[in-house]
């Protein structure tokens, strides 16, 4: 992409009262445009890094053993389907609206109330058992105050699975296989070092649910983490425990995290609203056991940046970047220009992504300095200069040193990181 | 994809009183599963046909000379914004709705009241033009009546670009471009043929639009398609016109179609509510020329089956198919479960589409109308009877007749449709 054509504009001025570190970077680096509050458009750069994040959740949830066949939920859900399971009258985020004919409507925060009558019509008995479905798709929540930017929105892309079974064994053997691909996904996405397993609490069905919790000093949860085995509890459990659950150590550790994907055994709460069962080997009828996994994008996307930035913009770990090579022109020399075109094509060719920076009028400082701010990983310099030494200087973003790089070798370069 | 654990269910009973050829068929295919009126979920096989139509589509309009940038727009939008353009009180399929502190919102139809402020913060220079944005996003009407399945819904996904011009003649090749963009799109999708650029009103700033017609029974559009030079024009300019807008010919053919696409020169229509400006190469403002371009992916899937189908089922053309093969098993026989799952697992490690019918208890000719019903374009079928020439036997959709293929050739087979 030339990025004299890149749909974008970065802001210099710093924010005197910032929402979050993510929200004033993404904001000032052109990721995101805030249309109203808790509601934001993706702009080039941030829907690229949208579209990394949603493919590898997507990758993680389709591979075994989570095995998740994608699906496409609607966000318009009839008022009854929520009726049936008291959350009309009892979800406060619910948005509802009414339509032609006075036909009332929710839009759905979450796909519990439409994929367990849909499950209805397709699963009859043990054989149809165990399976799951995910979608990605625009969610909902009408929250009376918002902050943080795109941290807590009243508009986000959720990856949500539901996975249906037999027995209580399958639904808890299963629960731990998506907690393990979750872990993959934040891996993936730069973020496991900083993220907990959280206990939190599971409802009527099972003692706990799961939080994945990223610490981060603009998080609105509170996390404990106990200094003895490293588990984590949300300050629900905290408030019921004097003790680890696990270990029974007594010193934690309070931290500031981000909740970014959590897990819950649902057992039997929308099976039975819906009349979800199964026909068992002996013939018996059974409710199915229901267990739902939810990541939000945008929130999984802030959380990369409040923990990877500093003082000069953000530092995108290199699989959810988006590009992973930022090709910076100095000057308007014939010779300088001939090179900088000659790597653009071999990337176009390679089909390796490059954000070339071919802009006139701007000042090599003022180049740099917004390179720093969008932080993608590779910065690759080439000016009279670097030429004079047959080479161009390349710069990851999240090492102070440069180094110099024959432009014979670049293409190697290009191919090899 | 093991059929035994696709989720899906087909049916065997016709409608009585069928809304469009493609309601029934997909619905009975099990690609779409009705939630409410006018409202869908895609099911695995429908999302797989959805997400081929969203890649052929993103693909042309990322594609010089298109060249759309991706974005994602919100489906949340303030009201104010509707009231500026004066759609609020004129627009009455539009969805509205009330959130925290009583802010109103209208769930977006279309986003010009997005983009057009929002390129006001990017666009100050005739340097800045042109360029285009797209996106593919979940879309909102609040339409009184609702049939023939998802022709014409309530929610459905769709593909708007916005292009944004110094000059009339910029907008005017520009417009042309993204026509024959969109002819690419429907060759690709297998309707191209039964498809119209049909002569529609263009309001007050260009004599015409143009929309894409896709000629078929159950359309609800009228079109009349000129004997002599073919043009199209749809009713509005039919009936203001007695004579062919093209070549002055007066013999029309009238026929019912679908409505899979549109294009129009908005011209300052956006602009100037929003005083979208930019200064001129001799330092004046002037608004900025826009132009619009939708694409239903719903609707375009319906059009697909409306057009590819005989009385057993759907006809997937290719690049539009669930899967591309469709390997169904005979019987239990040790020989030929094991020549099955070789030539699937072949399929997995090319990776190539296969849907495999590795049911038990399914009785041959139920396997066979129910692959015929759901349309996958090439059938591979493996018996004691095929392999006794030491063959599978391999039939198109689309044709009458099988033909036997080795099995030491099948995978040169499956690498070359």
């Amino acid at each position: 992409m030339l990025q004299s054509k890149l749909f974008y504009k970065t802001s210099k001025e710093k924010s005197a009262d910032i929402e979050s570190i993510s929200h004033e970077l993404l904001t000032r680096a052109g990721f995101i445009d805030q249309l109203m509050a808790g509601i934001y458009t993706f702009l080039p750069l941030g829907f690229r890094v949208l579209q990394k994040i949603e493919n590898i959740i997507r990758k993680n949830m389709i591979t075994a053993p989570v095995s998740g066949q994608e699906i496409l939920m609607p966000a318009l859900n009839p008022k009854e389907n929520w009726q049936k399971t008291g959350r009309w009258e009892s979800l406060d985020i619910l948005f509802k609206l009414k339509g032609a004919g006075d036909k009332e409507y929710v839009l759905a925060p979450t796909h519990e109330e439409v994929v367990a009558p849909l499950a209805k019509k397709i699963i009859f008995s043990y054989r149809d058992l165990p399976f799951s479905v995910f979608h990605i798709q625009d969610k909902f929540r009408n929250e009376l105050r918002v902050k943080s930017g795109i941290l807590r929105t009243r508009e986000f892309m959720m990856k949500d699975l539901y996975s249906f079974h037999a027995t209580q064994t399958d639904l808890d053997e299963y629960y731990d296989k998506v907690a393990k691909a979750y872990f993959n996904i934040f891996k993936e996405c730069g973020i496991s070092r900083f993220t907990y397993q959280t206990l939190a609490s599971g409802g009527s069905f099972s003692k706990y649910s799961d939080e994945f919790q990223t610490v981060s000093e603009f998080g609105e949860d509170t996390i404990y983490i106990c200094e003895k085995c490293q588990t984590a509890v949300n300050k629900e459990i905290k408030n019921e425990n004097t003790k680890c659950p696990k270990c029974g150590g007594s010193v934690f550790e309070e931290k500031k995290a981000i909740e970014v994907g959590n897990i819950f055994k649902l057992g039997e709460k929308y099976s039975l609203p819906f009349n979800l069962k199964f026909r068992n080997k002996d013939g018996l009828e059974k409710p199915v056991l229901m267990g739902c996994y939810g990541i939000g994008l945008g929130r999984l996307m802030g959380a990369i940046v409040e923990i990877n930035n500093d003082d000069k913009g953000i530092i995108w770990p290199k699989d959810v970047a988006p590009f992973v090579f930022h090709l910076i022109q100095i000057g308007e020399a014939g010779k300088v220009v001939k090179v900088c075109k000659a790597i653009y094509k071999i990337g176009q060719k390679l089909g390796i992504e490059v954000l070339y920076d071919d802009r006139k009028d701007v000042a090599p400082g003022e180049k740099f300095a917004e390179a720093d701010l969008i932080g993608i990983p590779y910065r690759i310099i080439v000016s009279e200069k670097t030429l004079k030494a047959n080479s161009a200087e390349v710069k990851e973003r999240s090492k102070k040193r440069a180094k110099l790089i024959k432009i014979s070798q670049l293409t190697r370069f290009l191919k090899t990181q």
